[in-house]
């Protein structure tokens, strides 16, 4: 149960600050500090909370990567449906809670296609979803990084965010997205989908394209 | 004596340079050059501080971090209350010699209401402060991560700087608030009471979350 | 051959992603927050390629790097040629994802030469690419900064950007200019030699200063 | 020998690349993108070569720095010399290396006095490198941080001039300055005396304070 308050507690706090940063900066996509600001914000929020709740949870605040950690054998299916509850929980909340202090008229983070098209949209957060899940993936491999994993994936989400952001928002997390457009409605909430199929969709890539290339600890040991 | 000395040696470098900062560049909330210059500032004391004076007093420099390591037990009553002495002492220092490099009209870097509502205010500096000494009690319970504290807790207070920088200029700190409002005067002064409050209500709130959700050393390796 | 294929998605995704940074944010070498996006983004890759496909193939992704590891004997003369064309492709194959993410209208984050003087873009080229490359070979010249190899080497990259995107957009990076200038065509395709060549250059001056300058290992310990 | 050539390669970096970067991007004090740009390409230099030319020579680049270990004890007065020529004389060349690049229209990154000044400046260059370098002999004086050493004090380089920048342009090095200042000549080198005599002062000054300060290695293990 802990866990689950863990992830709950995890999930609102990206959408609260994270979103809220892109929310109180404006950011529109323009190149700006705003921009950076965003990016910033949610790479921020990981190494926040990779070394509070996630010496309780693991800190996935993010159901692409619970899926990817699914897929590989890192959790079991109850932890999983348990986890995928309080992330997309503690997203409504975090939106709720944003938008309960600056109300709606700067909006609240939603993501949004790029262009009007949804194939390109769809692509884009495929591919950011299967870096950054690739990148946790990768780091969590090998107990001796430990130690930086947080600043590893923080800056890996700020990555994906400053390539994604231009062109939609970037969400490679369908809990980031749902709370904000919930609360927002209108268009942001009929093309949630997109940002919810797309990372699961990335996630379940990076975790595939992971269970083939990684090295075993044994084989790694014989070719350093 | 000489860990009070580190703590006001702490809190003089933050207001001093940090609040400074804020002056300097005129950082008034909106999203430029100069938020982000203040947030990383904020972020960038820690990071200067942890590893040197917090090898003598651990680097509190902030009243709200040492009540609640006070109250999950971290520290006597005696040093509680000369850290928060050295603190708040260290921050009035910092201010006055900021004050007497540029005047007082740029402002010392004072943190303000968000539209002059109260409750929101105190709000999201409770909110703020919950989540930087969340990652401060989660990143210091295992000493395994000894090494990296300094830069998860430097880049969590950037953090709650890039999101609460637009509603209150962010205390988060009842010594970085204080130092500032007394050599400033007025409305700094009249508010000045909030950014003591929240912070020390944030603070205790974060420790007993902690320790409800920290999991105990034992089942931790049970766990993994 | 899953190193060749962990060098291909890593130089794909630097090329994707941080010469897409370049191109929507419409980096020209002014100061602006573009020159910064482009910057931490370059840097931003190799930290999330690092820890992942670095832990297979030891994350390259620079024929330049590949050159110096080559020459100082940390690799044999099979894998340099996999490691390269492998590189190559990964560029080449970045690149055109991007154009048909966002055509070519922005351009494709290529490099140009610095006003049109060849000898000063070499220049700037091998003496950064040197920087870079050195640094890069200190890092992984001693085992226990395993850990922190990948943002010593991320900040290198996005260090040596903050100083080449105003004379080249910065290559230090063969297969990073290549890809997008193949793609391009024209002007960018006729100067690419230069950020083929300075890149090799550099690194192969990088390999036998440090071969010359190193510390053995026994005299390292009698020193400290 | 080698550790002389460290320091003079080490030094002509921090010259070449981040008083570089000073120049090309307009750096004038105003708080915009330049300002940070040259914030982060000091700090980023340090982190270059903390892991490269660190493991040779230590590091320094840096007269200051090198005063501090000199007054603690931790090098003689032969080495002491040799370190202040190299790097003298790496300052001087990188900064001859980015005039030959960019010709002196822009300035080479000099310093200047704040408001005409002089004791001010003073101050202010004391202050920031009592603070630089009391975290240069906190980090390095245990052993466990040697891994995480070159971010701290890369961190506090950034750090100092976030704040230093709109004083004087922040020296804190004595060898950073004059290299640029000899050559352009006029007001720069008029006033390079301040930023050689205040460092040397303010790593003097922290010199002392950390002799007195520090924890002895037992008494450390005791309060724990």
């Amino acid at each position: 149960m802990k866990k689950y308050i863990a992830e709950f507690i995890g999930t609102f706090v990206l959408v609260f600050v994270a979103c809220g940063v892109a929310a109180i900066t404006g950011c529109n996509g323009e190149a700006n500090a705003s921009y950076l600001l965003t990016a910033l914000a949610f790479g921020g929020v990981i190494i926040a909370m990779a070394y509070s709740i996630g010496t309780i949870s693991g800190c996935h605040i993010n159901p692409a990567v619970s899926l990817a950690v699914f897929i590989n054998g890192g959790m079991d299916k109850k932890d999983f449906i348990g986890y995928l509850a309080a992330q997309f929980a503690g997203g409504i909340a975090g939106a709720a809670a944003l938008s309960a202090m600056i109300g709606t008229g700067m909006g609240l983070g939603t993501n949004g296609l790029f262009q009007n098209d949804i194939i390109k949209s769809l692509l884009i957060e495929i591919i950011l979803t299967f870096i950054f899940v690739l990148a946790i993936l990768g780091v969590t491999s090998k107990p001796e990084y430990s130690k930086v994993a947080g600043f590893v994936i923080g800056g890996s989400l700020t990555l994906v965010h400053l390539m994604g952001i231009y062109f939609t928002g970037t969400s490679v997390n369908p809990a980031r997205s749902l709370g904000p457009a919930l609360l927002m409605g209108g268009t942001a909430l009929n093309n949630v989908w997109v940002f919810i199929a797309a990372p699961l969709i990335g996630g379940a890539i990076a975790a595939l394209v992971w269970k083939y290339i990684r090295v075993p600890a044994a084989e790694n040991e014989q070719t350093k």
